[in-house]
């Protein structure tokens, strides 16, 4: 199960609106007979690669899969019926599957007298999947929230200047998160002042082999994209998401421009609306970027998922916050974590946590192409 | 050695203006024969206890301490002599003494025909005494700063409420330090804000075991400490940081106090002058407390020897800053550090950084009884 959790990974980043699921055949004898993992939306689910490379051998054989598999027919038929037509003896999977159309592969098997057993390396399992399993769950993207900052928790020095706050090892680190993400979002304040580029880059890697996130801009009033702007430059897909009252002339023929209501009294957008709106363009993971104020819009609108902290040493005791203004008045109203990871990255520190008290479902989920 | 160096670290807090020092003396047939820390300054050395228990057992053994053997007279007489008079026919120290007028315990020891070795573990003792080291090579006070802060930076909320941004562990962690500490300073800020009584407390010791620090309240115009404060309970030492020019008649009486020059053309007592106040005081190690203004301005003076940051796991996106205006104008201009330890405490993340380029020394170290 262990690699098939390894060969999950595979596909993070390029599955969406599916799962990144791994699946490894043992034949009758227990020897690895074939291995697959879903790669593409579209593609080939994980257990019908690896039932095609086992071929015969899945006779009387086992299937180790991440996530319980699907019954229903998609785009590419139920992996449940091409188990049970394989003639496999047992399927083992590590996470049930919460996606209420996909769900009763288990029954499926079970029906046509197949040994089923859930929830071998859950917990593992369920790490790897978290952004697609979260979508399900809450019925929008998940949301990682990455940030920068020294110790004193800035994000830039009094000047403005913040190149470089962390090292290289945490800024490749945030390549890594930009791949595995469908979405990457900024506020206009960081398009404006930072002009970024927002792709994902690998040294390991050719730039074919990297899918990119589509980059997308909180725009309300489509004035922070300027012709000419990094995030134009089209090595990867760009999306402006402006006010639905606002003068997009500026833009138009830019980018694909999606129109949004404004968040109700507010600073901006409607983050539910936002989120709403990526979903529906099959993104299931949003890496939020920043700056501080769009973040704070994340946080007051209990929209984060996960947090990911890249910490630099060093103290600077004056300069812009990694967090503006979250609505948060009381100290019994701070959005209370838990840490998850601690890690070095060369002089860097990065820390992982989740909310404690998950956040709620947005809407009822929406229904799920497998 | 290693025994030698826990031995040490038994008379953290209470030895300044001495250093904590452990010794171990095998008998000839290297068994244990007497074991010894340096508890209290005036009271007997590391050496001297640890001889006594050997007694005739020490002829022709072996002395492991964690620190050179003084060579000098001080209250107690010189260590080198009473090994050597002791008959021991060797000596292994871990940190040679950066102390000019002890040093040369070495030498004695070898003129008498001492099989003698410098070295051993030398960093792990060099840790265990970092701050009387540092306060000898520097002239002053070694400072370590410490903080409570949110992910975000955070020191309370927006309204001011900081109760308890950290959990109880981490707080129990914080009467460590003090209890290790020769003085707790704080600003008139945080004296007038929170009342603090500054003093340590173990739930698992009397309080008669715990050495207590000197309380220290930078209180330039003296107007911040008033009578009934939690400072002032007598449970601990107390001292008041004034101006040269304060009236500091509201205090008289309340608790000792120094006076101090301003810091040239700034906020509040020359940091340099306050450090050297404590250190004629026999202070060696200082635990800054805070709050943000103060810290700033230690930072400023690149005092600060070692950073101790106890973040939550929580968000908060308003409320004050740990730190605050350290003279920092842009980011090349950074106070880098390097982290030596990042630990859960429960729920909370303990930091542990020292600063990149060392703090220059402030004046030439001061004579020390030893
Ligand atoms: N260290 C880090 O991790 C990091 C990361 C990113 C950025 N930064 C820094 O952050 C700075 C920019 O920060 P910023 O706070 O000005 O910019 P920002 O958070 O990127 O953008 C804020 C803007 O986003 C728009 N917005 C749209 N919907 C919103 C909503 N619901 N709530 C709030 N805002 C919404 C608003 O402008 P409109 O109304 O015009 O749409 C708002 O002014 C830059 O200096 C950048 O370098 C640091
Ligand atoms: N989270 C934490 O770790 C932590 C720790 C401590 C405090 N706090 C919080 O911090 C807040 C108080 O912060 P604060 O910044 O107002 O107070 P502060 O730093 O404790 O005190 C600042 C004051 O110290 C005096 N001072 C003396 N010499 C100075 C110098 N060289 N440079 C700067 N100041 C000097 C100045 O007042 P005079 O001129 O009157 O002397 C100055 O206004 C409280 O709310 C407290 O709860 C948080």
């Amino acid at each position: 199960m262990r690699r098939a959790i390894a060969l999950a990974a595979r596909g993070l980043g390029s599955t969406s609106p599916n799962p990144a699921v791994g699946c490894v055949i043992l034949d009758a004898s227990g020897a690895t007979a074939g291995e697959g993992s879903h790669l593409r939306a579209g593609g080939p689910h994980a257990e019908v690669h690896a039932l095609r490379e086992a071929g015969e051998r899945a006779r009387g054989g086992t299937a180790l899969v991440t996530l319980e598999p699907c019954a229903h027919t998609g785009r590419t038929g139920p992996c449940a019926r091409a188990l049970v037509d394989a003639g496999v003896s047992r399927v083992v999977y590590a996470v049930a599957d919460p996606n209420a159309e996909a769900a009763g592969g288990a029954a499926t098997l079970a029906a046509a007298g197949i040994d089923v057993e859930g929830g071998l390396l859950a917990e593992e399992a369920e790490e790897g999947n978290i952004a697609w399993l979260t979508s399900v769950r809450r019925g929008r993207p998940f949301v990682r929230w990455k940030y920068a900052a020294t110790l004193d928790g800035r994000s830039a020095a009094a000047d403005g200047t913040s190149r470089w706050i962390t090292s290289p090892g945490s800024r490749a680190d945030v390549h890594r998160l930009r791949a595995e993400a469908d979405a990457v979002v900024v506020g206009s304040g960081t398009a404006r002042t930072d002009d970024p580029h927002l792709g994902a880059r690998d040294a390991a890697l050719l730039d074919s082999e990297i899918t990119q996130p589509l980059r997308v801009v909180v725009d309300s009033s489509a004035s922070a994209v300027k012709p000419g702007a990094r995030v134009l430059d089209g090595s990867a897909p760009t999306l402006i998401a402006v006010a639905e009252d606002a003068d997009a002339s500026r833009i138009e023929g830019l980018a694909p421009v999606v129109r949004l209501p404004r968040a109700p009294g507010g600073t901006g957008l409607s983050i539910p609306a936002l989120l709403r709106g990526l979903y529906e363009r099959d993104v299931r993971s949003v890496l939020l970027e920043g700056g501080p104020t769009l973040a704070g819009a994340f946080v007051a609108a209990r929209a984060v998922d996960q947090v990911v902290g890249y910490l630099a040493p060093a103290l600077l005791g004056a300069g812009p916050h990694v967090l503006a203004d979250a609505g948060i008045g009381t100290i019994a109203e701070a959005l209370r974590l838990r840490v998850t990871g601690a890690d070095r990255i060369g002089p860097d520190l990065r820390l992982t946590a989740v909310p404690v008290l998950p956040a709620p479902p947005a809407t009822a989920p929406a229904s799920e192409e497998s």
